[in-house]
């Protein structure tokens, strides 16, 4: 379908509104709003909160009864194709079908190519008019760690940088505090927030030791809708591959989860040291004796969207080199640090423009005097 | 004086627009415009617009006269004070006393120590009221090279770069076309158009063989108010510290003016070879074998209100690293090259964050998909 009504556009509009509201809060689940419409009018609407409570749907459809509406022959936008299967809750599918709403609209398709439009398939057995493809890339651009895991297996990959206009994130002496300012640190705070995973390195940790948690205090105007138990802690990822790590650092004393991946295994001994919220993960390693990065991925694929990647020039280069990167996100002071500098990816020699990343900058915006490019592959999922 | 009415603040922001318009045409002249305005409306404005024609009053007045109208009585809205003394035209400051204005408001004082006030006494000295300090910020901005150039005896100092986000302006082979876009490009033109003179380094002509001259079909809007005959080729100054260069490189072909630095004589018959519009110029050279960049600043002091330096890094980044710089202008592309590429700036191993250059940013906004950023040193003149 392509000639959508104005009033289409504007409640799937909407519903894209409130699918945002979840994005700190639903995961592993994907965002979803869902807007019941009759007569033009809004007579219920919802999004997804939170894994093991209502979907978006449920939601909308609650908000309909407890008004005394009925959502009979409305029509119900939804960003994301309505599930089909039994989880922790009916399917949304038999919940519109239940409340005889007319039309639905789709955003998305699931994006479980398993069960891709199968909640589709239900709604129409039902007689129930579906159209699909309604401000798709702006529904897709919700969710692009949740599809890229369930069609792939692998989470979104966001690399973090923060530099100087001439590239550097440290003097060669590897002075770096602050590079950029408050309002681009509390930036990274809610690219954390977002994040199932982090992912350092243990350089990074045995020299600037960082906590890589998130700071409610820092969520800026987030902490005025959210509460301090809304945040995920992300899994913070330390790659270790020679198991050189002791519990000394700092951060093993802040308390979220922490995998410690190697390519070999920590003695017993030193194991027994680290607390309870530390993790061990033993991985293969490439050539170069460096944790295989294909091979975390996969791993943490299994449970995570999305992973921030927060280190070095080396591990952060690698991921970028070895084209494993979706998003790289560079935050650059109006600085220059000299071409002493430490470099802020360690990338191949490239003897061709046409070999450099094929990175498209997709957001630039200002974070107090700093910039923040959002720069994209142009890779499908 | 600081209560200024809003007519006047009005008059003063329309004056500093005319003068601007004089920017690509004054030099080595300043950029100076004029409101005249009598009960509130404006009887008469002009602009300085070439070197031996009319100054920015005489342009006014004689629109008031044309007119049929009279200044007696009324109010000089001038950007720069009016000079007294006889050069190629009469004391401005004469014009206004003849014409009888009541009023004169003057922007920014001469730059000139010698002669700064001179204007402004003459003035008071025939009965007219004369306030002093409106919009000076803005108006002495009009005039930056101008002003420096007066005081201090040296140009104004542009070093012009054209890097990746990871600040790097080529592959380390030496590939760089292109980083930037056309818009980029563009405005580089308009860089040069409103430079007196462009510093290049021998390295630079001998590998890229830049033309370095200013192209009228690429001064976008500018075409549509100026002519060719308008524009100045800006004097291209090479340093070839030890007389290396020959007549091969193609930029010789371009008539516009040359100088050749060196530090030592090119032999007779190397000069023979170069056309005429190469002239030549041997300086003394620092402990490192390279051109004096202070003596060559002296040198084109005497003519040139401000240089831009189109160089390598090496060049370039001696121009920051020596404090001789006043802005760095920073195009920025949205591409990644590489921590093999060519740094930008070969500047010292600084070891703390106060040894880096000072720059504040002053500007910044897009071309095409490109930043250009204006960073600019806290020196005042």
């Amino acid at each position: 379908m392509s000639n959508w009504s104005s009033v289409d556009i504007e409640m799937m509009s909407r519903a894209i509104m409130l699918a945002e509201r979840g994005r700190y809060t639903t995961r592993p689940n994907p965002c979803v709003g869902c807007v019941i419409v009759a007569d033009g009018q809004i007579i219920g609407e919802g999004y997804h909160q939170r894994a093991g409570q209502g979907h978006a749907e449920v939601n909308a459809l609650k908000m309909v009864n407890e008004s005394g509406l009925t959502a009979q022959g409305a029509t119900a936008y939804v960003t994301l194709e309505p599930c089909s299967h039994y989880g922790r809750t009916p399917p949304c599918a038999l919940g519109l079908i239940n409340a005889k709403v007319a039309r639905v609209v789709v955003a998305v398709t699931d994006a479980n190519p398993e069960v891709s439009g199968r909640g589709i398939a239900m709604l129409r057995e039902a007689g129930i008019q579906v159209d699909v493809g309604l401000l798709t890339e702006q529904a897709y651009a919700l969710n692009l760690g949740f599809m890229k895991r369930m069609k792939t297996g692998l989470p979104w990959v966001t690399v973090k940088v923060a530099a100087s206009l001439d590239g550097k994130t440290a003097l060669s002496n590897g002075v770096s505090k602050w590079i950029t300012g408050t309002a681009a640190r509390a930036d990274v705070q809610k690219y954390r927030a977002s994040h199932c995973a982090l992912i350092t390195g243990v350089e990074t940790v045995l020299i600037d030791d960082p906590s890589l948690n998130v700071r409610f205090e820092s969520l800026g105007e987030l902490m005025t809708r959210l509460s301090p138990n809304d945040i995920f802690q992300p899994l913070r990822v330390i790659l270790d591959s020679r198991a050189r790590l002791t519990a000394a650092p700092h951060l093993f004393s802040i308390t979220s989860p922490i995998l410690l991946v190697s390519g070999c295994e920590y003695s017993e001994q030193v194991k027994a040291l680290f607390p309870p919220h530390v993790s061990f993960l033993v991985l293969e390693c490439d050539s170069l004796g460096r944790i295989s990065l294909p091979a975390l991925l996969t791993y943490l694929g299994k449970t995570a969207n999305s992973v921030l990647v927060e280190a070095g020039a080396t591990l952060a280069g690698a991921f970028v080199a070895q084209n494993l990167a979706d998003d790289v996100v560079l935050y650059q002071a109006p600085k220059i640090l000299g071409s002493h500098g430490r470099n802020m990816l360690q990338l191949p020699d490239y003897t061709s423009m046409e070999q450099t990343p094929m990175l498209q900058l997709i957001d630039q915006r200002n974070f107090g005097k700093d910039q923040r490019y959002i720069l994209r592959y142009n890779k499908s999922y």
